[in-house]
């Protein structure tokens, strides 16, 4: 079976276990400090990252080149469109999530509240928090200018674009800095992801020292 | 004909040139200052960064997604191999230079030294200028260890990786922040890479304020 070295609030492992969940491999998780550097995980990934994914007696790294490669070798049900043009926006909006929502939002927010603490960095940076907050909504309007004119994300179907998106914000709902009244078209879409089975997993995390709201794992929040 | 909007130095702007370059594909550069955060460019690219590039009437953002289109809409000459573990391990490679190397040397040295002069931000930071000094050489070692046991970086083919650490050292290679001297396998892999006619607009780029070394744009420096 295949393994993922992951942390739960990480949003790249969540995008890779919402990509495995949807595509029905089965995948044992194990949780990977990787903050401590221990030998055995640094001969697993010298980036010293998570995730890392054992699979097809491969060892792999680095989040966004995993989910491409399960969607070529495990294309159905497919998590990228048929034309480049739209595969191009997918890229684009994986791209858009995991480097400037990443660095702009999650960074600043997650970063701060939570592995600061569970790697005894100290405590949160008050402004790296308020510029988080201000952020956000920026990054919420746009995902509600998007939706207002596609399904989904990046078009007509659930792509890599979504699960990434999802990642972010449900790690983010985990710790309650998603503001779900700003907009009701993100909203309706969260809601919709949500409920799908692939996100099981990830609802039913628990982070010690850092118990979830009710609302994160209610499908009818 | 495409266009280009870049800066010379940005490594994310000089993979998408050397990808259009090896594909033949015309591109007219345009130089653009995306830090003053001119209207017109915003419209361009929400996400205010280079490269963007406009072709077949589209305007497109991210150089992964930018490189992965023009991968599917030129495909030759390939700069992706066929297999998906090798096509794997081209994307692990770039998101190792597009993010690790650069979050770890690009912007402690190039940002540094550059950036902030052009942008107007004052002066090199010295420990964070020290911190990618240092770094470099570990990633040095990583390509030369790479390329002990391959010919290019992913494999037995010029791929985007090769592309993706071009870019990288070679705009470091612009403010002399590359120690050739240090691995004689990776500097045999820059002076191939180096000559191919795609590299030439490359070289024969100028920084006003920032002459170029003259080992820059040497085929035998």
């Amino acid at each position: 079976m295949a393994k993922l070295y992951h942390v739960p609030l990480s949003p790249f492992c969540r995008k890779v276990r919402l990509s495995l969940a949807e595509k029905k491999i089965e995948c044992e998780l194990i949780e990977e400090r990787y903050w401590e550097k221990d030998a055995d995980f640094l001969r697993r990934n010298p980036a010293a990252k998570v995730p890392v994914l054992r699979i097809d007696g491969k060892i792999m790294a680095e989040s966004a080149a995993i989910c491409e490669y399960l969607e070529e070798i495990h294309p159905e049900p497919p998590l990228m469109p048929r034309s480049a043009e739209n595969r191009y926006e997918v890229r684009r909006l994986v791209g858009w999530f995991d480097d400037k929502f990443h660095h702009e939002v999650t960074s600043k927010l997650l970063y701060e509240r939570v592995n600061k603490k569970v790697m005894g960095k100290g405590y949160p940076d008050s402004s790296n928090v308020k510029s988080g907050a201000k952020a956000i909504k920026y990054h919420l309007d746009y995902m509600a200018w998007l939706l207002d004119h596609r399904r989904w994300l990046a078009g007509d179907s659930m792509t890599l674009a979504d699960f990434a998106a999802a990642a972010h914000l449900s790690a983010l709902d985990y710790i309650s800095d998603v503001d779900w009244n700003r907009s009701a078209t993100v909203k309706d879409w969260y809601a919709k992801i949500k409920s799908r089975p692939a996100f099981r997993s990830i609802l039913a995390d628990q982070i010690g020292g850092f118990p979830p709201p009710a609302h994160y794992a209610d499908l009818d929040f």
